[in-house]
């Protein structure tokens, strides 16, 4: 490793898949250098550390560089961080982890001696997305994953932001409606408990309850379990009630927009992750509402888009930290 | 002025009265140099500049220092700024000003050549707390004021955050109920519309239109016009109605607090401004539905706190301001 390389190995690690890439300065992955293996949760904590070091590992292989020319490893991982003292405190879907000093294992378990950084995931892809997608040049990007859960990046002045604790940038965590739906992170009525893929699911079904007549609905009573695919998919073919609910979720996230208009004041609102396959339908209807609440100058040097980068904000944003020296280092 | 002055003149610019006054480097006045002026708004705009340069001039002949031992003149606004290009764009009680340079027009306006900076009122407010008050040695603080209405202010990594329009930290435009009432602001469900005085008064009046019994009830519909105070005065003396609906507005700021732990994650919630007069009581209401709403970390690491500069927190932020050259300069 120099410190003058011009490459770092991205890593993102999924419940599912760990997918890892050589990343270049400018945010582009070294196509023939991707690499995804399964996670095998249920192995255990040393499986994981072990398949993270050899994802890493075999992408600088596949790349045809040579580990002199990468500066580092970045790990995005879902979960809450201890940031002082390097320590991954709580990730539901790898629990095995928790409370672990993940940086530190994987830079033990590589096979070179290299610096690790450990970031959550939500802000790689925010990283991402200001370094290398949409956000390109941008000083304050805000980013939203809308995914099962959603998830937030928040880069203030170029550089993420973490708060006092490590726990800020949780977007997802915003009450919309106070007195609302409890969420699973105690809270009632916050963002992710209403516009998250797994909500948009639950309010669909609510809507069916009462009623409300939907062709997705009668798949559903058929045995389909119904996805927020299938619902924008419902909507796309001309279902009322889909395109109701759907575009019910772009109207919660623009509420949300303006709160982080309000608070935040970026000139950037990214959404990345999953349900951005919904598309314009999807982001018109956030727009809209966005439009509706915005005060003071309104939507006036804001841009409301979604993420150029796809499913590799992560990776590319993980790689970014290496760059930019962010999050856990080992 | 030389540039290791040991002074700064902080002025107050309220709808009704200019207070200024002398601060040294550890913020705290100089008791000899408080002035206080009416700010004569009907008079227009000539005026109120020329009455902000007078009370920054006796403020400095009141302390026996000379103009050499200042560094400049900070003044803390209400308004929303055009940070870019110097203008106060709009300050509802300050029409006249709307769409001024004010802070060049009191430059021009001052006896001697110094530097002037202008910053929102509750910008001030939370670098006069983080600098001199509860906030000292904070990294991170995020201040509430709670009036008439409810403004914000937001130090990060120690300085003021603005965002990229210079709109951000307006904290009372964060949105809770998302069907909610209209707010001043355009939006709907605002925490302004729910938790400022204001608000709080109205809160008060709806319930008593629903029956419930109050003695203040009683005394309003003698002709007394009730104001946030009286109803925490009612409160202590007991009456029921008054304190739930004082409680109330504790439990939706306490929402609000919440809220800022997981945007911004600040190792200090600080409030400040007429309403904490109500003391515990409104305190603790805060504190409670925080408790309950706070997920990961909780509270842990995070102070919620009223001021300890009361009413002179703006005007020393504002004299901050020159210490920390922040906000609009001239």
């Amino acid at each position: 490793m120099t410190s003058n390389s011009r490459y770092a190995v991205g890593v993102d690690l999924g419940g599912t898949f760990i997918k890892a890439g050589v990343v270049d300065a400018q945010g582009r992955i070294t196509p023939s250098s991707r690499i995804s293996v399964d996670t095998g949760c249920e192995k255990g904590m040393q499986w994981i550390v072990a398949s993270i070091a050899d994802a890493a590992e075999r992408a600088v292989e596949a790349s045809g560089l040579a580990w002199d020319d990468v500066s580092g490893v970045g790990l995005g991982s879902p979960g809450v961080f201890d940031f002082d003292n390097g320590i991954l405190i709580f990730a539901p879907n790898l629990i095995c982890l928790n409370g672990q000093p993940l940086a530190r294992l994987v830079k033990k378990e590589l096979a070179y001696d290299t610096s690790v950084y450990l970031e959550n995931d939500a802000n790689c892809a925010g990283l991402g997305e200001q370094w290398a997608g949409i956000g390109r040049g941008a000083k304050n990007l805000v980013l939203f994953t809308l995914g099962t859960g959603i998830g937030g990046g928040v880069v203030l002045d170029g550089k993420l932001w973490h708060g006092s604790r490590g726990v800020g940038a949780e977007l997802g965590h915003q009450v919309l409606f106070a007195d609302g739906v409890k969420c699973g992170c105690g809270n009632r009525g916050c963002l992710e408990a209403y516009a998250s893929a797994t909500a948009t699911v639950r309010r669909f079904h609510e809507a069916v309850k009462t009623g409300k007549p939907s062709a997705l609905a009668d798949k559903a009573r058929a045995g389909a379990k119904v996805t927020s695919k299938m619902i924008h998919e419902a909507a796309v073919r001309g279902d009322v009630l889909s395109r109701d609910i759907l575009e019910e979720t772009g109207r919660f996230l623009g509420i949300a927009v303006v709160n982080m208009l309000n608070i935040v004041d970026p000139e950037i609102v990214c959404f990345s992750g999953g349900m951005t396959g919904a598309g314009d339908m999807l982001l018109n209807a956030i727009k809209d509402e966005a439009a509706k609440r915005a005060c003071g100058p309104g939507l006036k040097g804001v841009s409301i888009v979604f993420g150029t980068l796809g499913n590799d904000a992560g990776l590319i944003g993980a790689a970014g930290c290496v760059f930019s020296k962010s999050g856990i280092s080992a």
